[in-house]
């Protein structure tokens, strides 16, 4: 079981917080029956700072939202949870957290035994994937392992980025960083889906649907060894599940 | 001791190979009566072309380099070396594969006691200082600290890149990745130079020196909790030796 919502980016340029998905984010916790939705504020430093901004948000969508990083019994409240919203921020400070705190696995349950609906943006998007290797951000501390969530056996690159050939900044383009995952020798490294902002994967058991608010979008998806392929918006992309 | 010149990246727009920093390379190995460098490809996959394409450009430089990969007894060669140039490429891979070979202390006792000159570029850059928690690069494998050299006792950012106002993307700008680093409670996240492309720091024992090929470049200083500040080239930065 798998009912997942995931997002590139928390904002559109000169947008409100979540405002560009809000009739998808309510379609979804609504169509799984969840009007309270447990927070995991760990991409970020300041958790009480990070709560309010989004907890205002989830109150236009008329949602209940409250931060686990205020519960005297992290374990209870994730058992007991209807739903997971996952921010973004900093994806290693994230999986260590979580690590440190012993949620990874009781999240993880709680998504694939009990099919509880899991939201992520950006960082919370990387964790849902097999591990984090293709996040973006930079590791400003040291998880014992990239392994994320798992519930996708492929990964994803958030705010994916076309290279700017006028550009004279000469570090790697992100198309290059993702060839250097695939090319490692000897590895299974598994497909990435580069995922343009503004554009999100709905997810339902075994069925991957690839939405976005800007027309014409497409996803860049890398398979080690073959060529770089675009997929447009409203593409089904179920057979990511079996590669 | 050290001997050190960090480049932030190993070629310029529409450059050849190091050729943007062929008199300072020149002069950082004569000065040091160095003529055969041992080269450390370990930030890419193919050591072999990496060697190559290295070899040539030291060649045009009058100098001598072999890569360590074709060494059948690697710890002599760093015991024997008089020179290292550490190449680009993912910081990550190269890290790991330092570790994985114990080379690390290795070459940091070469650096640090015998004052054995040492090159870095970009991914070689990032490892010369404390650790390489202020890469740009991706996670692709997960070495088993971010601890490196510590040749110097702050973070460098190679290829420092300002942020475009004009740009759509919504991905973190490199200044607030770097703010992460440095909003980190409870740590004591050392100072980040922001080196800008064709930049570099030549240091010498208690002295280090911004240089550039570009006029009126500066470079950007990250100190947690302080504004940022730039620094134009040709300053004197050795008072970040003992910040």
């Amino acid at each position: 079981m798998r009912k997942l919502l995931l997002l590139s980016t928390s904002v559109l340029q000169n947008g409100k917080y979540l405002d560009y998905a809000s009739d998808v984010i309510k379609a979804f916790f609504a169509e799984n029956g969840v009007s309270k939705i447990v927070f995991i504020p760990y991409a970020a430093h300041d958790h009480d700072a990070y709560e309010k901004k989004v907890k205002d948000a989830f109150l236009e969508f008329g949602l209940e939202l409250n931060s686990i990083h205020k519960s005297d019994n992290l374990m209870a409240t994730v058992k007991e949870a209807q739903g997971f919203f996952v921010g973004g921020g900093n994806t290693f400070l994230l999986l260590k957290t979580l690590y440190d705190l012993n949620l990874l696995e009781a999240i993880k349950s709680r998504v694939l035994q009990d099919g509880i609906p899991y939201m992520g943006s950006s960082a919370g998007t990387n964790l849902a994937t097999v591990n984090i290797c293709t996040t973006n951000d930079m590791p400003i501390v040291h998880p014992p392992t990239l392994d994320a969530f798992g519930f996708l056996p492929f990964n994803i690159n958030p705010h994916y980025l076309d290279h700017d050939p006028t550009s004279k900044h000469m570090g790697e383009s992100r198309e290059t960083r993702l060839s250097e995952y695939h090319d490692i020798p000897n590895a299974k490294s598994p497909p990435v889906l580069g995922l343009r902002e503004g554009s999100w994967l709905q997810v339902k058991d075994d069925q991957i649907l690839l939405k976005g608010s800007i027309s014409n979008q497409t996803a860049r998806l890398f398979v080690r060894g073959q060529q770089t392929k675009e997929h447009e918006v409203n593409s089904d992309l179920s057979f990511l599940l079996k590669m």
